[in-house]
């Protein structure tokens, strides 16, 4: 059977992005959670990954550390789910949004850390911090609009790519961050699909808690 | 015919790693230099990239950004190409290596711009750094023992892998970082293939250059 390393999950982002891949297909995996900032953490981690870093993928012999590289390697391993859209073009953008998200927006990254289990007042939105939430509601949108087939999800169904920008959908979420009409209705939709409940409600069950990690941002609400 | 867009090759360090896969796979292409910072790229730059951002391929109707998804892309439309390792295992971890570079490395990219066009000062060695340093050796070199096969490239021939980690390799040369030897020997083989020659010679004969690219670097050796 498949394992996915995960750490906390009110706090990583990153490895809510493989989980919710091989929930919403359906591909089953036994789960290993690793907490963060306890003693054993990185010892812990360095059994499954090289990196020393979540999330991790491992397939008998097989190990993949970096949540694009999970993806792709479900894809492949799963053709017959649709982790891609079935379209070139559709998955070529698909994989351009992806990994635009992978590599940037360090901005909003650093301003709205990943945080389920409160809401923070909105930081100052700097130009730099403004122009990711615009660029990533343009994308958004842009999926939608020409590959979306009038649907909820940024390809007709769920991909890979929602799964990417789902953090981002609690991001804006958690920090008020205010959005278009049409990103408000995508945010809904993926707030309320089940694998995301399912994460979450399985966040607000865990017991590990890191004190320090919201520091510098102003506390609305506590739901944990 | 296949175009890729490109920006100044002195200083580009993702336009390289696409290109360098199509030329290394023989794969014909239409390449198209728009240099930065001048008071047209940005126009000229949102022709072709919705994120306003180089590398971009273009194939008739399909517009790939960013060199991770352009790579995968090669990747699916030339099969024959193995622009990724043949074995599962190989591929999966090319993937997890190609992605770290992409996502991550901050540090070494923001003390060691890509600049071919001369040699600088080590910067100071700072935790950061080297912890940067240390982890692409071992990358480089634990890729080499497990699938190298004894050959010079990551894993046995040129592949994605090597191409994402080329302007690693130049900045590693163009910063003198103190490096193992079998770093060394890596190195080596990489600046002297073929394929980054023709870029570098390329690169040396653009006009374009952009003056205060090094500041803050302590120029050992111009060479354009």
């Amino acid at each position: 059977m498949l394992k996915l390393v995960v750490a906390n999950k009110l706090y990583s982002s990153w490895s809510l992005r493989p989980w919710a891949v091989l929930k919403a297909f359906d591909i089953p995996f036994e789960e290993i959670v690793i907490p963060l900032r306890q003693p054993d953490s990185r010892e812990r981690l360095l059994e499954y990954s090289p990196s020393g870093k979540v999330p991790v993928l491992v397939d008998g012999d097989v190990v993949v550390w970096e949540s694009m590289a999970i993806v792709e390697y479900l894809a492949e391993s799963f053709p017959d789910r649709a982790i891609w859209p079935r379209d070139v073009r559709a998955r070529a953008h698909a994989r351009a949004i992806a990994n635009e998200m992978h590599g940037g927006f360090q901005p909003l990254r650093q301003a709205c850390p990943m945080h389920l289990g409160a809401r923070f007042a909105t930081p100052p939105l700097t130009d730099s911090l403004q122009a990711n939430i615009d660029r990533i509601e343009d994308i958004w949108s842009g999926a939608r609009n020409r590959f979306g087939g009038g649907g909820p999800y940024l390809f007709g169904t769920f991909t890979g790519a929602d799964a990417m920008y789902l953090p981002i959908v609690t991001r804006f979420e958690t920090y008020g961050v205010p959005v278009r009409e049409a990103t408000r209705a995508y945010m809904d939709t993926m707030l309320a699909h089940p694998v995301f409940t399912e994460w979450r409600t399985s966040a607000f069950n865990e017991s590990w808690r890191i004190p320090d990690y919201s520091v510098g941002h102003t506390l609305i609400e506590s739901y944990v």
